[in-house]
């Protein structure tokens, strides 16, 4: 394939595209706010059609010269008949059909994913994780997701819905969770709930999470500690996913990772303790190499794999 | 293939042996006690040699109308070269090429894996999970062990230790665990922890399950709560099961399996509570069909896809 994709990361503050050369070469990106398109479906459509065509135009690429383009979503996906079940975060999208109606504005191929699930397979396939069977990627941010590799395929479950490490229990009692559970492990290391944890021990009102990473790099034993509480809390959830499902890699990425060096240690000494033998000796931690350009990398292996295989 | 196959499952206790038709009948069975051969694994296999060339004879068939054996074994296989790397519960297995040598003495093909492995793959071709992409099979018992079928595929993990579903953690803390953890919910629900647990309740030095099971049977209150309280810790276990997994199906099976009845309510009523709206919609929890044969119809299944495919 001669031909280049264009990736698009929906996100629900941010969506970026990228135009992507076949060995995988982020050749020319562009974005656009979210919040600006959230009235109604079809605006957030058109402007993605538009933002297409000029990326293609500027580039001096034609529409023939697109392989395909490939879309994260921030929700729920039926990635076989190409449809956004349902966005939790961008009112309005319920049982949109984007595959079929991108392709008749642009005439290039649609395919479409979870947003995680397009992370996973850009650092499998691009970053980190390449020439793994078995690995686990694990985004920490305002929410906790998560993907799967397994037998060298992603795993999408039943329903397209697998990976929700997010929703591991941490215990069996426990607050309340979005999802309409309790005792998440999400409930314990989601953006704002670390926030406001933060916010309690440091006594301010508002603290940003940054500001507690500054602390830990000038060696502030309180922040130390603070990130120190959240790897073990990450590590606890994490001693189920190894015992379960045995992969060779957990690649930690997302906001939150920003801050793995503080984690890390907390990680892996938590599952040093508490995973079983085998299981412990060959899982290794790593953190996420591929950044924001993670999904946009994600989704040109999707259309790349999707029209030519593997 | 009109030939048979061979099924073995060796468990702690006993090992069971079936000659199985092309078909997944069985059509003959026999049996052999396993403490009377852990001297030496010389002693085990040079029995379970002896007991297969009986079975063989003693149903008129010859060595040539033996596809392969298939041998399940209750601890950490290496099914690709076919070495028990370690038995836990049966001394002196460390690194046993036990294919090699069991063909080497009998001139058939040998394929081994893990015995919950077999159990999965009995049940998931032969039995309730007939036809599905995505199940989980969970076996209650001495110990709690789990396989994973994932795009409709045996998922044995990296080093063919996935599936530890009796070691995923139930709490942050709690009580230690022979794997070496702590707070799995092995420790909730294994028989030695339940039958500690009925003796207490019930204010008995001994009481055995079988008779916690009459008592909920006839109605008795505390009886009827216990087991909905291990129903509950299961079902805690598996709400973390079903939103990483999202399985169509979920196999309840092993021995304590028979309280089934007592114990389902909960389960799906912890599930419904706690997992995800796709994922809790879509999973059904069901008993496990096969019963005791399910480890040597699992090998069977293995003998057949190993020879054949699918």
């Amino acid at each position: 394939m001669s031909l280049c994709t264009i990736g698009v990361d929906v996100g629900g503050t941010n969506i970026k595209l990228g135009l992507v050369t076949s060995s995988g070469r982020i050749i020319a990106k562009t974005n656009l706010i979210t919040k600006s398109y959230i009235h109604h479906p079809h605006h957030l459509i058109d402007a993605l059609v538009a933002a297409i065509r000029i990326l293609i135009k500027d580039n001096s690429k034609r529409i023939e010269d697109i392989a395909g383009i490939g879309i994260g979503l921030p929700g729920l996906v039926d990635v076989v008949r190409g449809v956004v079940v349902f966005l939790p975060n961008i009112p309005g999208w319920r049982d949109v059909p984007l595959c079929v109606m991108m392709r008749q504005k642009l005439n290039i191929p649609v395919f479409l994913d979870n947003d995680v699930n397009l992370i996973t397979l850009g650092e499998w396939r691009l970053g980190i994780g390449k020439g793994y069977a078995n690995l686990v990627c694990i985004t920490l941010g305002t929410g906790v997701g998560g993907g799967l590799v397994l037998n060298n395929a992603l795993y999408r479950g039943e329903a397209f819905v697998a990976g929700e490490i997010g929703h591991l229990p941490l215990n069996e009692r426990g607050p309340r969770c979005n999802c309409g559970g309790y005792g998440c492990f999400e409930r314990a290391v989601g953006n704002h709930f670390l926030q406001k944890k933060a916010a309690g021990l440091f006594r301010k009102k508002h603290i940003r999470l940054e500001d507690v990473y500054v602390l830990a790099r000038g060696g502030n034993r309180r922040a130390i500690q603070f990130w120190d509480e959240i790897g073990t809390h990450i590590g606890n959830a994490l001693v189920g996913v190894v015992n379960l499902l045995n992969p060779r890699l957990i690649i930690i990425g997302g906001g939150v990772a920003s801050n793995y060096r503080f984690m890390v240690q907390a990680i892996r000494r938590t599952i040093k303790v508490r995973a079983m033998k085998v299981q412990k000796e060959m899982v290794a931690i790593v953190q996420a190499k591929l950044g924001a350009d993670a999904g946009i990398l994600g989704a040109h292996i999707l259309v790349k794999e999707a029209i030519l295989g593997r």
